[in-house]
């Protein structure tokens, strides 16, 4: 008998899906299993690109969530309301659930899983990171043998077409945003990709899974690639580097128990390290554990092909589980989400980064002894200084530090900054 | 309560798994629930580096596979027999089975997988290919969506070691091959790696995955990497192209029917595509799909850890879905193997291919024209003719021609060999 599906949402993403699941030959059988019975939407009369028969399309979601009929909602809205509130009710009424919605589990994942875990349903989502690339099963599925040492992503293509952009053609970020939003690669209000607040709902995800506890969505430090300028690209360029807008999750011994780094950030990435050849609007995710050692997952991260790839596989996945094993069952442990503690997150200004600085001087030889010796009073000790070009009158030092407590790096900062001969410091980059 | 498994090997695999499975703080905690009962290995006094309780070390590897107490089997013997018979008695004995074994299940997979079937058991791989890298998984459960266009892997370590040293020292195949089995990458015999047959079960799995049906390994085209030189690998660099060992299916429109070309091949890679940069014993595969687009997966490609970390992973599936469906259900489908028909392998003649071709010539003008002439008369279109050194007296010309049927290929080279001026052609490899 096949099974009944509801969609909520049939935008970019949605139409995708519905795309797959009409056009099911060539691909997996158990596709032809599976019915789109209704598929809710806000605006019923806009042209859709896919035929759906008569009464499918509604504006009532309610009546999506609460149809007795439906066995999987898949929630492809966006948006914190009403995403979050018809999920709820979907698991409510016991239906198993898949979104590509990072925004609502980033911040609502406690209480949809605790639901979801009472009532006995899935909720997955493949598509929430990295687009068509197979990163949440994999983690949860195939590296759960490990002990997790770091995940790290580039896993918003917006900021990394932008930066890639910026890089090939020596322009600036403004003038790049304005042509990524004419290709619709960014949107009218790039906030959340270019702020790197898209990047961290994603992290939060990926920590969460691979270090298999929860994780508070405003402990994620957050950066974006608004100061990242055309010269900066230049000297990274030059000293070895390419900057990109990194995830990190990092796991390190605190003082009682593990902890964790948890941060997004315009990173400058070692030319040679694999996630430096990313570019475009292509995603990364590396994972590091032990023994695995280091496994790179690389795709599309967004786009209605592949991010429908990924929310039909998960259609298929609770489907397969529904033909096989019934429906009055335990969860699949390793498909669901049961951690109860919270991961401790590391403040900001106690990781150990490096660091690249950019500082516009006005007397060169004074201040190169000056940096020195201040850093080395705060424990930061520097792997180079570069007198690198000139902005008129005042001389371009570039500083690359060792490790060091961010926290240290800052308080060195500030004193510096008060020093006559420093005219500013027009950017700070961590470096991996 | 506890589930209970056996080892069937307790070598590099065998002995990283039992180091997992006896370590479990911090990973998963479904290992908790894992007990190693029994070990077969052949040699009873060899020390061990993990500590196993008395009596669970046995050379009656019999006995394992007919315990009524184990219920996974985890096959990391290696080599045909005993492994083949061990598994089908297993599985005879409703025990799902865990195997790393590429050899044996490009061979046997259509009898293991009926009987496993016929068995109500899981034979799970992802440890055969690609080491650590979970691409089996990936295949089966998130890319069953698409229709697969293409699998292109770099899937052997030890060649893609040496075709790495080769490049970077401008060494000989024969020096980089003593040194890597020095090193431990290649071993005394290489045969298995060197001529690609080792990347030709592996590629036979994947493509029977990934187009959903059955392979017959001796139609797959196998030709490995003893005859590249280091002349061809500095060539090849100056036209802008690394050599790889790749292993290629990709599906084709036949006359009647969709056929899938299959084929193991030092290849020329463009610098720039994802796969020119793999190098060492890392592994990667890239698989295409509709609406997908291309995806790839990297990672560390065999040693103790990795594969490990992908062997315990499929005790943990096998354990999770025990736990949670218990043992009277059906199989679930996207996890089991249950394709029926062979696919259509295109003949290797017929297949359309880009080659580059390196000949010793005597009389250079006239033979340029000839070059041109011949090719041009067997259907060949050729994208470069450089006339690139000399080996004393003999001037070397490369040619790399745009994509062909090989067939035709062939046919002009043949004619081209009898010419007079034409000294030899030292190599022909295809382009991706
Ligand atoms: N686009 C991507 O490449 C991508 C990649 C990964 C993840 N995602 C995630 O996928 C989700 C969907 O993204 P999308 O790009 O497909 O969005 P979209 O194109 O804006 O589509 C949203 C759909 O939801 C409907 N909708 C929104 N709010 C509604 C409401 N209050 N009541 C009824 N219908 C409502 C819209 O109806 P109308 O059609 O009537 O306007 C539309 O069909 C988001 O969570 C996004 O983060 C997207
Ligand atoms: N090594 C890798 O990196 C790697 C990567 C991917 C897949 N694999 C696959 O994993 C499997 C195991 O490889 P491995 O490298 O671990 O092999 P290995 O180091 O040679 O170990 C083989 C083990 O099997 C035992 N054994 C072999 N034949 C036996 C027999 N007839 N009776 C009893 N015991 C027997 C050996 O016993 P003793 O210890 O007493 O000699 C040994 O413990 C192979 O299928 C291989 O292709 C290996």
């Amino acid at each position: 008998m096949a099974v009944k599906i509801g969609l909520l949402g049939l935008g970019t993403v949605g139409t995708g899906t519905a795309q797959i699941l009409l056009d099911p030959t060539g691909r997996n059988p158990l596709l032809e299993e599976i019915t789109i019975s209704k598929v809710g939407v806000r605006s019923p009369d806009k042209p859709r690109q896919v035929e759906l028969s008569e009464g499918v399309i509604t504006t009532d979601l309610e009546s999506i969530v609460n149809d007795p009929e439906i066995a999987i909602v898949v929630e492809l809205l966006g948006g914190l309301e009403p995403a979050r509130s018809l999920i709820l009710q979907a698991i409510a009424n016991k239906k198993h659930v898949v979104t590509a919605n990072k925004a609502v589990i980033a911040r609502y994942g406690d209480e949809i899983y605790e639901a979801a875990n009472e009532a006995g349903v899935y909720v997955l989502l493949e598509a929430a990171v990295g687009g068509g690339i197979p990163i949440i099963k994999p983690l949860k599925q195939s590296l759960g043998a490990n002990r997790i040492v770091s995940i790290i992503g580039i896993i918003n293509g917006t900021t990394n077409y932008i930066l890639t952009k910026m890089t090939s053609d020596g322009a600036d970020f403004g003038e790049v945003l304005a042509e990524a939003q004419q290709l619709g690669y960014a949107e009218a209000d790039p906030t959340a990709d270019v702020d790197g607040l898209d990047a961290a709902d994603k992290i939060a995800i990926l920590a969460s899974l691979g270090f298999a506890g929860r994780v508070k969505r405003e402990d994620i430090y957050c950066e974006g690639i608004r100061e990242i300028s055309a010269t900066d690209i230049t000297y990274a360029e030059q000293l070895g580097f390419v900057i990109k807008l990194l995830a990190i999750a990092q796991g390190t011994e605190g003082e009682n128990s593990q902890q964790l780094e948890l941060r997004v950030h315009p990173t400058l990435v070692p030319k040679n390290h694999p996630l430096a050849s990313i570019n475009g609007v292509y995603n990364a995710v590396l994972v590091e554990g032990k023994p695995l050692g280091q496994v790179m997952f690389f795709g599309p991260g967004a786009g209605a092909g592949p991010t429908a790839s990924a929310v039909v596989s998960d259609i298929m996945n609770i489907v397969a589980i529904l033909k096989s094993s019934g429906t009055n069952n335990n969860l699949d442990p390793l498909l669901s989400c049961v951690h109860q503690h919270f991961c401790q997150i590391t403040p900001i200004e106690a990781i150990n980064t490096r660091f690249y600085a950019r500082f516009l001087t006005k007397d060169l030889p004074g201040v190169i002894g000056y940096l020195g010796t201040t850093f080395g009073d705060h424990q930061v000790s520097l792997e180079s200084v570069v007198q690198i070009g000139f902005q008129g009158e005042l001389a371009e030092i570039v500083v690359v530090t060792h490790y060091v407590r961010e926290g240290n790096f800052n308080t060195a900062l500030d004193e510096i900054r008060n020093l006559e001969a420093i005219d500013s410091i027009p950017s700070i980059v961590r470096v991996l």
